[in-house]
């Protein structure tokens, strides 16, 4: 499939991880996940290399992994190390190992040339292990092309309707909105004024009106990071009457799994009332419930463009982010065919 | 897919269209179908102009549909009159628009050129609402191409056998049949003698033998009318000692989804005990019943025919009627794409 | 698809062959199988000449087959004999009929040139209705290719992993194996040595290790029976301290359905106990278990091949039957196009 290839992508939150193999497709290759017995985490090829079992059903022993058909046993590094009724194991006796690299309870995966991965460059979604945080994430699987998901985050007009009935506030219709272009982001900011609270923000007992900034950083293939502030409408941080000052902060990075399916991982992460169990039930919730309107949504979209995929369609105002991210992602596909060329 | 396009198919029973956007697929385009705050009925393109999410997962403000995405707000002729983020909206910000007309409880949509729909030549299935008759009807969605349907209803033979425990008679094997063929129609006149009771007239308390004269009539798209006049075997309808004189009228109406599938519209109109609330229970099911058994077939016929679409097939005596009707369609396609042809 | 035609597969156990038609799939062809008044099976082609539809959803009429939809009737030669409103039958009003032949409990069809089917050639699965044998058996529908069946029945070194909770001894990685190759078939000798007791053979209560010598014989299309003769570890048979002598048979018939489908027939036979109703339920209960573990990997396995039919794979020593098999396979099918050209 079309996608970028040296590039960290996510794989899993590290929590996904344990002690069962943990069986994903990225980029349309099969992909098992699993944990060494220091708890190092480990990707190899869901494929047995002798008749194409997917490792997945076999199991864990020590730091390697046993295919469930025949027993072939693989080392972490994808080299088969036992198989039935021989001594020597015949040349390419192995899967594919591939990079990983965890970071702030998010663990990344480079399905292109090993010999580029560089864990300095996966992403830092510090926030969520962060001292004085609370954050929790999971995965949804989206049967939508993955950047129609980069397309909603960048596209933050969508609050207003597609959430109006969870996190979303009616009259945030008329936003202030910028954007930054640096060499591999993207930064928009976005700025809305006296919003009446979302039902979220009533459950949450905050029913006043309220200034809202966000900021929306893109980064290939497709992490997207919004920070979000929220304040009494009209009022300053440091005002002794203002009622509200809080950080959020949504993570949110997409892999595809086929053209029109992808692993949507996501986390929320704040600091305010941190320890307060109740609050984190509901906004888990609330917050679940609105990434399902998106998943609705977006795989909605998706089956509509199945019907006819070059039927045309107009660009908004909101767009400007999406579009730069799509051009972004399709400058390093030039990049990535142009190197692939050239080393042939 | 091939199909007539600048005809009128039946996009819903009247009923169908209330307060929520009702979604259909015709000829493999996706379209919405709503009331005005008038009453009148709009069908517009399912695809926002703008990311081509679904309009009928919106919802209606007046007279207008809102899309429940971004929140593009569309007048009933297709144009969008607000778009988050913007006073102007740029060029090409409308869908598609579709000609309707409301007939006697159906709905009929153009799905070819808007200047050349005609009211004047939307089908009459006038009994269905018409003083002194009883009509109930729905939609039964069929995983079959249309004509598979338009072949069934003109071919009653298959009466005795698949519908012999809801509304055949076994004994209904040797009608005398003619058809007449018009300019745009086809009639076609069954007559058959002494039938045995179905299980239907039996549950309506007509135990005794029948003869039945139907008259069916095909136009094109996809419509099949037919006009079942009963009496009791061998008298005369002013008999004194007859003991049945019914007329019960069958409307159809096909629209293709796409190749393989289809919108079958039915109602049945009776003349007889219309306030009979029991007899119409008992009607309505064995109805429904019987149409599921054609549903059934279809769909399984359908698989067969996947299975190697190049199978011979014979015909029958029983066929004139599907034979003749798929000529005119196939007429009327020829019509259509040589007037294309011209107009290029 | 690609698959031998002239050969007999298997069409059912004959004990599925009954008062109601059955359905199935056949190299992509639909046939329905079923049994005159004088209890012989017929195979007729699924499909009525007339409009296609499946003759499985019509009933049988003494000697023949009647269409539930327009009420066709076929003798069990495949000729149309009856059709609703006409006295003469046109040219063609037939369907094809199938060669078939039953043996021991089992029956076979014949997809090929009629002319070539010599029922002497059919398999002879004796032991499955043999005096003094037990043979229960059935039909699983698996979604893989027959041969990966194949490919699995003639590698048994997955017995002590894939079946490890079930027939497979964890200690049966090593074996003497030895192949003989017929000119139209294939055969194999398997002997393992004490090994651990199965959880089947605890349950059975023979907690004990045992030597076990296997018997793998194949035969074009897809035909697979195993001998299995299993006594205490280290005694001969006639060694009056020997705890356990006896013999298991296991047959297995694979019938393409598409490239990516079969049906699984298997049995399994045993020549001890044989009116032991427990033991019979639990041994059917721990097969049926078994030839899942089977249908879920084979499946899971074909899945995988989905996502890449030119990955890479290795052979092993155990793969040396199924190579064979396969090898075999290629052969007559070149043969067979080979006669085809010649013949046109």
């Amino acid at each position: 499939m079309r996608a970028l290839r040296n590039q960290w992508y996510c794989a899993a939150l590290s929590k996904e991880i344990g002690s069962a193999p943990l069986a994903r497709i990225f980029l349309e290759e099969p992909v098992v996940l699993y944990r060494k017995a220091d708890g190092t985490a480990v990707a190899l090829e869901d494929r047995c290399c002798h008749r194409r079992a997917p490792l997945s059903r076999g199991k864990i022993e020590g730091d390697n992994l046993r295919c469930g058909y025949h027993g072939l046993l693989y080392a972490p590094d994808g080299r088969a190390i036992w198989a039935p009724g021989q001594d020597r194991l015949p040349p390419g006796a192995q899967v594919r190992s591939y990079p990983l690299c965890e970071k702030h309870g998010w663990t990344w995966i480079w399905m292109g040339d090993p010999a580029l991965a560089n864990p300095d460059t996966a992403p830092e979604f510090h926030w969520y292990d962060a001292t004085g945080w609370a954050g929790y994430g999971g995965c949804l699987p989206v049967a939508a092309n993955y950047l129609l998901l980069v397309d909603n985050l960048l596209d933050l007009s969508h609050l207003a309707f597609l959430h109006i009935n969870t996190i979303g506030a009616g009259d945030d219709t008329n936003p202030q909105l910028t954007w930054e272009r640096g060499p591999n982001f993207l930064r928009g900011l976005r700025m809305a004024r006296n919003l009446s609270p979302s039902v979220r923000q009533i459950a949450q007992g905050d029913n006043f009106r309220t200034d809202s900034t966000k900021v929306m950083t893109f980064t290939p293939p497709a992490n997207v990071v919004i920070e979000i502030t929220t304040l009494e409408a009209g009022k300053q941080a440091d005002d002794p009457t203002n009622r509200v000052n809080r950080k959020l902060v949504v993570l949110d990075s997409m892999t595809p799994e086929t053209e029109t399916s992808c692993h949507y991982f996501w986390a929320s992460c704040r600091n305010f009332r941190t320890d307060d169990a109740a609050l984190n039930a509901q906004a888990y919730k609330s917050t679940i419930a609105a990434f399902n309107e998106d998943k609705d949504m977006l795989e909605a979209e998706q089956r509509v463009i199945a019907l006819d995929p070059s039927a045309p369609q107009i660009d908004l105002v909101g767009d400007a982010g999406g579009l730069q991210a799509r051009r972004l992602v399709e400058r390093l596909l030039a990049a990535e065919s142009g190197a692939r060329a050239a080393a042939e």
